[in-house]
């Protein structure tokens, strides 16, 4: 396993590895690995001959007010886990290398980001479009993988691929989630005790949701996400950032689920936001 | 010689010609082609095994109120020009399968573009920035050619290159003129045969400009654009919208000249806006 610090090092060995004609499978990631992100590294290495996972805490993606600063980070560790799952190439550059201090060029989708996460935390996808049309055009790979758990920037990753034109194969990575149905994630490490055992309730409520769809023939938004603020509030230290219930192609609001449908959610439990996500409807 | 008319067909094709090896060197226009175009054309076959070059007209770098509709087109002419240049493949996409109804990824340039073209015609370079990255991602040019004629989005496309690390290194193409000192430009198509007479002066200007740097040591950028001002309005149809002196680099305003810096002017002969530019001072 090779670890690259340079955007021009990157470029210049995916050149080499596309010259050579191996397929190119790429997972980007903040690091502080889990078994989410090395199921998205196995679906890579199906797909490919050479498996590359990026390690950067992208700072244009967080707000001022965001937890850039105490992001959980363990380069070790995340060292280790990329050499057992086999990964070929960790790319992990530092922010100046990544930003020249007079960056100009912005990559934004200006329709499926204005809601959910969009509407909650401005500019957020802006930094997460151009951080990954940059990590595109260094790693030049054939596929990426991106998970299901961050269902609104997988769809605003595929629009961009699509608008964009990028020669890049996006594969939908499934949710993978601890036993209680909580959705991994690097910022579950901020849950206290009490905390964690909470934020098993959103996967709870998604699931109460899905049930009210398939076994009441409920049909009514509305009332669904009633169900789900209510399911999640049984959490002492819960706060809903948002519950929605949306077209799963535009991201527009639903009243009457009548064809395949996003419902997602964030919640704080206490200082920490989740999210999760469930698609209900129509045929997958 | 191929004309590729899809952008699946046209990536399918760059795919392959990367795959075998081959050096890919990429002009994009506009059609309605000139000596201009074809000097381009000239410098990207140098650089590369294959020459590709894109005819598209397109839509998102124009205003409502702009010339869309009028400008000039004639691919029978082109697709001949393009075999005499020993252009190999042509890419002429239609603008329905270029953008979907519901495209919604944009890239922006918010600083260099601020200024001097990108005042007056709000949009163009989102517009040019994007269009130029999606015939990126389709043709994956190892080099591409742009003209110094359109100096700022020469300057706007090289910055994207760099703060997107598209893998493609952009080559500067000498602007080529008319004997009397007119860029050639497919808009010079509008013209009368009055209005052309006068549209020489544009570089008169420019050249007065330069001697006034060179012979008479001048460095105070408001007497110059003065003298270019009142050269331009020697013709009796020209209307300036602007003459400016910035910043080579940044493009930003400059009082002194005490470094390289750009004269760029646009000027309305009758109701056709011209543009030209000359770079003083400093070290090229």
């Amino acid at each position: 396993m090779n670890i690259l610090r340079t955007p021009a090092d990157m470029q210049q060995r995916a050149r080499e590895l596309r010259a050579a004609g191996k397929r190119i499978g790429f997972v980007a990631t903040m690091g502080y690995l889990h078994e989410g992100h090395l199921s998205l590294m196995r679906l890579a290495r199906k797909e490919s001959d050479v498996v590359v996972v990026s390690i950067f805490v992208n700072p244009a993606q967080f707000a001022p007010n965001e937890d850039l600063d105490k992001y959980p980070r363990d380069f070790a560790r995340d060292e280790a886990l990329c050499r057992q799952a086999g990964v070929d190439i960790i790319f992990y550059p530092e922010a100046r290398d990544m930003y020249a201090p007079d960056a100009s060029v912005y990559v934004a989708e200006e329709s499926l980001s204005r809601v959910l996460c969009g509407a909650s935390r401005p500019g957020h996808f802006r930094g997460v479009c151009t951080v990954v049309a940059k990590l595109f055009n260094l790693v030049l790979p054939d596929v990426a993988v991106f998970g299901e758990k961050d269902g609104q920037q997988l769809r605003i990753i595929e629009r961009m691929v699509r608008d964009l034109n990028f020669p890049v194969r996006i594969v939908r990575g499934p949710t993978v989630r601890e036993p209680d149905g909580l959705a991994m994630s690097s910022r579950n490490a901020y849950l206290s005790r009490d905390e964690r055992k909470q934020a098993g309730l959103l996967k709870r409520a998604l699931d109460k949701a899905a049930l009210m769809y398939s076994e009441l023939d409920m049909r009514d938004t509305k009332k669904i996400k009633e169900s789900i603020v209510k399911v999640v509030l049984h959490g002492p230290d819960a706060r809903v950032d948002y519950v929605e219930i949306v077209d799963d192609r535009t991201l527009e609001p639903v009243e009457t689920i009548d064809r395949r449908c996003l419902i997602a959610l964030a919640v704080y439990v206490g200082k920490t936001r989740l999210i999760d996500n469930l698609v209900i409807g129509g045929a997958r």
